[in-house]
């Protein structure tokens, strides 16, 4: 077990003869449209901060073409919000290059929707905002880090591979085709973001897990109902929603929880007193193929 | 290929000391409610038919015990509609015996809800009915079995285990948890049943596809936002789901539809001159596991 995290560094140089990105160790396509929007809008910052006078030291390098090399120690484009981690790392470290200060999650979310959320810690809800070109569509912090210290997270990898729709592609389809999602929009999801955060305000698990498990169902079920459907979730993810079921059942409350972004990786929440014992179940349910394969 | 059928015999005798039923050749209890249910409403409308003096040769066999036998040729409580074919085949059988005749699709939907539809041939609806004591809810043919004679239906089974999950119970979960399902029934059956009818009363394969595959969708959405969440599709059902798409796309028009029930079997529909090509593509997809394993 290891923490999970997006390393990225940039480099301006003048010696650089283009803006250049490096995935994982490998180079990437710099022209993606979302990639050029979030440098284009922290240089547009720079420049503005430069012309007001706030800032010298960063004309020297804003004319630099940058190379940039993000690192993610999980898979990538597996539903565990690798791009979301990107971008807000990418967006973070351009504005610490150029020096630029404030409200960093707009532009995140030109990157990855869910990369504004990232801009923060601790617990946060993205306000889905009623303007048509989605400027008020933004992130905002719910508590703060240190507030729910006992609540740990694990990450299940039921499948390294990349996925076959994109989150962003297979949510589009789904806002066309899917009945269910447009009554989910419309009449469940404003309820329980109320519910959720009182439940974390409250530093209630019960009621957060349950939630948190209705709604990661309810998710997967309007990508059922999306037509041709879309299915994030494999047998490995089948069983072990199994299991965190069994397991709540043989304690009689909310232990754990799970919730399964678009992708078959399970998130697992719990409470510190529970990991190792939790750890231990899943090991015992999944043990290592390689003992009687190899 | 064969066709699947339930295939039910019944033998009455002054000899016999009880009722008793065999399924598939292993006795099984003849006490299941559901079971008592219909053989109590049989005798009651022979016994009626008896006292209007209608019919004279059943008093020597109304006092006496019956043994039932009821055989599949295809895979139990696997999601194919076993116990529906085997309510249907039992109530018919002892009317048949009992020399009763008249209404059996509501004797039969006292078995198995949807045993009251396999009372008829052909193309059959069943009215959800207004009234509380569900009296209403009935069965109703749309169409004569020799209005398509070009549909086909094939069966593949994804897997002959019996459900974790009964439909019946499944679906009871369902109605107390899935807010999916209460919008589902409010507000997407009717326009679809209503679709639907019209689909085949026109013969439009590609209408009565695409709403098939929909609302086969639909339904196992509600089960997965059922709570705890009811998965009846495997990776196997999701590798039919994902074939019958490239296959529809390769042609750009729907030739082929699957619709799955409380199960991880497909059931899928077509028109005659495309069945020896599909029925390739699936063996090509799908070889069998003996080739390389053995």
């Amino acid at each position: 077990m290891f923490q999970l995290k997006t390393t990225t560094s940039i480099a301006a140089s003048r010696e650089f003869t283009e803006d250049r990105i490096w995935l994982n160790g490998k180079e990437d396509d710099i022209n993606h449209p979302r990639l050029q929007s979030c440098l284009r809008e922290i240089r547009r910052l720079a420049r503005k901060r430069r012309n007001s006078g706030s800032e010298d030291g960063i004309s020297r390098i804003l004319n630099d073409k940058v190379h940039i090399c993000s690192i993610n120690n999980f898979p990538t484009a597996a539903g565990l919000a690798s791009s979301a981690a990107g971008y807000a790392c990418l967006v973070y470290s351009l504005a610490k290059l150029y020096g630029v200060e404030g409200e960093l999650s707009e532009i995140a979310r030109q990157g990855s929707g869910s990369a504004c959320r990232s801009m923060y810690g601790g617990f946060v809800q993205w306000l889905m905002g009623e303007r048509e070109d989605g400027k008020d569509s933004l992130a905002q912090q719910v508590e703060v880090e240190t507030h729910w210290p006992e609540l740990r997270i694990l990450i299940l990898v039921a499948s390294a591979e990349k996925k076959h729709v994109g989150s962003t592609a297979g949510m589009q389809t789904s806002v066309e085709t899917s009945p269910l999602l447009k009554f989910r929009a419309e009449s469940v999801v404003s309820g329980r973001m109320a519910e959720m955060i009182e439940s974390i305000r409250k530093k209630d698990f019960e009621s957060f897990g349950q939630l948190t498990m209705k709604d990661s169902n309810q998710f997967h079920a309007t990508c059922l109902d999306t037509f041709p459907p879309i299915f994030y979730l494999n047998q490995v993810s089948q069983q072990i929603i199994s299991l965190v079921h069994r397991y709540n059942t043989h304690y009689g409350q909310t232990k754990v929880a799970y919730s399964f972004d678009a992708g078959p990786n399970a998130v697992i929440f719990m409470l510190e007193p529970t990991v190792n014992e939790f750890v231990e179940v899943v090991k015992r349910s999944f043990p290592p193929a390689s003992n009687g394969d190899l």
